[in-house]
């Protein structure tokens, strides 16, 4: 190991964690109160219950599955990193959404020196780490828990600030954030592993692979992440009926999208064989990419046309793009990010772009001021959607850039190369090595029975 | 490999999957609509907010991860066949729903010549599903993507026809579709696997077996039924103090069917062990049974007595029918859907002829026309509650039977025997298929180190 | 086996659950009804749903499925007592939530003979299980299903008293029932466990470990117990601002606790490693901490706050704490209930204590008598909340006591040490023993295949 290389997080891990919680408690001391419907002294001035907060709690608690369980369960298919996947998958969401809490507050309702935090507060907290956990599963394998820390820290600053630019100022529509979460999430984390880039790994590395039960697993992730789709797209919807839309579109858009995944991963296959990998990932797409237009009038045929479309190009994705970043472009993209989130978020600003441009009073009725803020014509406002798909992109980019090189400073821990992909390097595994080997990968265990012809 | 076995699925299953999505697609821009409340140019006409659907969403997303999670997981308890089992399940169920939309939008509310869907739509799609993947489990290990795709598209319409007669028609009440689902989906399947019988697998096959992990996982799917039944019983009951009920009745039910399939399974065992198969199953047979009568006034000691009752045939069937049906009349069922889902069916529907019967305005008061619809009689609608679980197991039995004919044509590339209950068929499976056995099955791995030094 | 132990269950276990179902049923019979809302006959009386119920059902899922998935899957970390861990889970919560209802019913709310079930009391029911599954930690693998449902009756009746005693007539408040609930549940279990005390596990038994697919199954239960507990704490607050609250709350406390269980998990190894077993149980302990002043005026600051101390004691509790008690204070604590449930409920208690002490009119405005029960000055609810801490810190203790007494009686059919933390010994376990050892823990598979002849 070389001497860069210190993986002993034993004091550098906890001083940071530590330290980081500490000083949010005092921001929190300084800036945080409850928003008026939770404060006992304000919420019995007008007895309306001006926020009803039971009536999206549900969906923040199905938003809240998704970013705890549905990303933590989809990251365990490594047949030896199950424990960080959803050990860090719960670290980083956890450290982030007290930041996210605070960055979105500061920039979007910072009055009179407080951030009121409601429902909408930790349903947009829970968002923000979607971002970071996005980017995770692009370096899955080859980072410490220091260096996941320091990114959280970093990708929520920069998507906050992002993320107020395309909605709060150029008022760009992206209630499912196929723009501002899933396109710039995917690209910040596809910088940064591309500064990390390890010519060590460039063949391959043993652990990168799965085995049958952590397929399983991660399919527990895949399906609470489909099933819950409608409610990350719908969640913030101000006016009813576009919430009920983005409901109805997500759906049909994630089921249409099931059936071309499933198709395409067999026709690429040349026995025709399912690949778990794309089952897992690309039945997702149609919920990324239905996130921009899911409260716009596209109808229910609209959105099976966007999943079907995201699940072919998702599965194409995997099959040839992957390998073609990887060995030309030095982007070593483990979960595949750039298929699931990249390319159908792009996807998404782009149906986006062309359900703004196709609005209309005949389409609308009133309901086109509510759909769409100020009083933009349609082209005006796709206009406008473009240039949030650009923005996103590219703040994505330079932020994971700088990002990424804030990273490579060796005193982060991360793992040298021949431990990327392994547990054990930052956790205590049962039974120790030899033991786990066997029981997780039976590869070794001819290895070790070296016995056979 | 016989000939006529092409289990290849490389350009029939694409093809398949490709043509049936863009029909569907098709079909919706012709047909679908959204209902009111989600058109941006009708909802704001009245200000009121007419359907609520916040109410009902949260009961939605339960039905929604019966579907996915709970059938899908409880199914992975083979020890090979984990993935086609969770996989094929979001295959059926996300081509299911698109063609229940259509199906049942035309049979129960097409109006000038449209259909629009709202969340009950939604609600009414998965549950369409639901029917399938009964059937699935009787299947279960049997039959190729396609048969199931095929099967899917057979079912769902012929299970329209039969709900719109049933319920539609003769309106009985069958609020939580003991019979016209799970009575229905069992039967068909029943019917179905009869058809397809194999003399091959007449004295088990080495395959059809859990191991270890493969039972937990499917406890993941029990125990997400189990929890979210209420909902499904529930969901579409109109009357909010028959929702109420169908919600007390259905959790009392299924806790009491807990204590009887334990105690049934230790009973039943020579040595007094619980069998994973009961506990996985049978405990849910409780819900199954509550769901004809779960809205009407039957009070919680008479849904602990449903659960009672289920909790006992369901496992006293798993022990000694399953054999029987197998090896008397070569059915062979794989799940045991006859004991979780048949029997526990047909006891729903007699417990809703009860009901139905037992009915007066001294129990019901001003409530009566709103629980049974239309002036009848109580003796009248118990007649008409008989009749819809007559049709239910009618229709089950003969369209299972077509269907069943029709899947058998060897072109839909069903594996032949010894590939049954393997995921490898069909499946890029990790590691090729001795590491894959050895994970599985440690017998294998005793005979490797047996070669050790 | 010492002929003292009789572990055959085949008539004494289903003689108990059939007969205590059979004596549930009529004692519901007899005075269980259902509540206004959900009675045809009264629900009608008045238009304006009293009771809307479906605001408070999805709450009421959460909890069901922290109780049922939760409890259950946490408990699956050890390697080969999985089945009986989910399952045991699943028949102690579905006879106690059958008990609470009646014991709850009779002590709070029996009035004119009959107790009205609605939502509250399905939630509550919920409740009264967690009590008895906490304590089923502590002595998991070291009890029969025989003492486990014996255990339920007793712990239940008890509990309930307790609740009434402090909830009740001592009008304490503990909305997240840190006192009640947690802190209860485990010195109830850990007096158990030291009556149950077995000199023969002393030195610890070769099956009280985990193996790496089981410690992912119990981040199942931990991840649905994190995400649901601010659902927990909220859902039985009476007015509306302190149910918002009280969700905004634990939702910080949680979050911060990740971070301190994270930070001491690596500061207390030598090699910093991460271990599972803290992240698995100690960053719950903020969810617990949060239970008594979570609908309080604590600031998300305070929330915050809290969960750092939870984070710290319990992490701390697991390294040092649990190895004194069970060597010095012969008191074995299977899954270290004392450091989730314990200490972080009496630190609930006390930050309860001192939340009530800085009440004031200026902090919670006219909230302050909707906050706080009958006209009673800051200071004197302040020392009603300490005494209803150590009512039930004693009431916990004495009981356990006496029922670990009871359940010391041979005749409950206990495993003999040997058979501890094995599924063998009351389930049919697949493939039988060898290869199931073999399969999930491969030293076995060595150590068993060298030794044989």
């Amino acid at each position: 190991m070389p001497a860069s290389y210190s993986t002993n997080m034993r004091f550098k891990f906890p001083a940071l964690a530590l330290v980081v919680e500490a000083v949010i408690i005092i921001l929190y001391a300084f800036f945080i109160t409850y928003d008026d419907g939770a404060n006992s002294r304000l919420a019995l001035n007008d007895t309306k219950s001006p926020d009803p907060f039971y009536k999206i709690y549900p969906s923040f608690q199905d938003v809240h599955v998704m970013i705890f369980v549905g990303f933590g369960f989809l990251m365990t298919f490594l047949k030896r990193y199950g424990f960080s996947s959803v050990g860090f998958n719960l670290l980083i969401a956890a450290f982030g959404l007290q930041w996210g809490t605070l960055m979105q507050g500061w920039l979007h309702h910072f009055e009179d020196g407080v951030i009121k935090v409601n429902i909408f507060s930790l349903i947009n907290a829970d968002f923000s780490t979607a971002v970071v956990l996005i980017s995770f599963g692009a370096v899955l394998g080859k980072t410490s828990p220091i260096q996941l820390l320091i990114m959280t820290l970093l990708e929520i600053t920069i998507f906050a600030c992002n993320e107020h630019l395309v909605t709060g100022i150029l008022k760009v529509k992206d209630v499912g954030a196929s723009m501002t979460i899933h396109a710039f999430g995917a690209y910040f984390g596809l910088a940064v592993t591309r500064v990390l880039y390890r010519p060590g790994l460039q063949d391959g590395h043993e652990n990168e692979g799965s085995v049958y039960h952590s397929d399983l697993f991660a399919m527990i992730g895949t399906l609470f992440l489909w099933m819950f789709w409608p409610s990350f797209n719908s969640a913030i919807v101000e006016n009813p009926d576009g919430q009920y839309r983005a409901i109805i579109n997500t759906y049909y858009s994630l089921a249409a999208c099931v059936l071309t995944a499933y198709a395409l991963s067999s026709l690429l296959d040349k026995k025709g064989k399912l690949d778990m990998v794309h089952i897992q990932n690309a039945t997702l797409a149609g919920g990324v990419a239905a996130g921009t237009s899911a409260d716009m009038m596209i109808y229910p045929y609209g959105s099976l046309l966007i999943g079907f479309i995201a699940g072919i190009i998702s599965t194409v994705g995997f099959k040839y793009l992957t390998p073609i970043l990887a060995s030309k472009l030095n982007i070593h993209d483990t979960c595949g990010v750039h298929n699931l989130h990249g390319m159908p978020g792009i996807l998404g600003g782009v149906a986006g772009i062309i359900a703004a441009a196709m609005a209309s009073q005949q389409l609308y009725g009133k309901g086109l001021i509510l759909t769409f803020p100020e009083a933009r014509t349609p082209i005006v406002q796709a206009g406008y959607q473009a240039a949030g798909l650009g923005a996103s992109l590219a703040v994505a980019l330079i932020g994971g850039i700088i990002t990424g090189f804030i990273l490579r400073i060796p005193f982060w821990g991360q793992p040298p190369d021949q431990n990327c992909f392994d547990d054990q390097i930052y956790w205590e595994v049962p039974d120790g090595k030899p033991e786990h080997e066997d029981l997780l990968s039976s590869e070794h265990g001819k290895q070790k029975t070296n016995a056979e012809p």
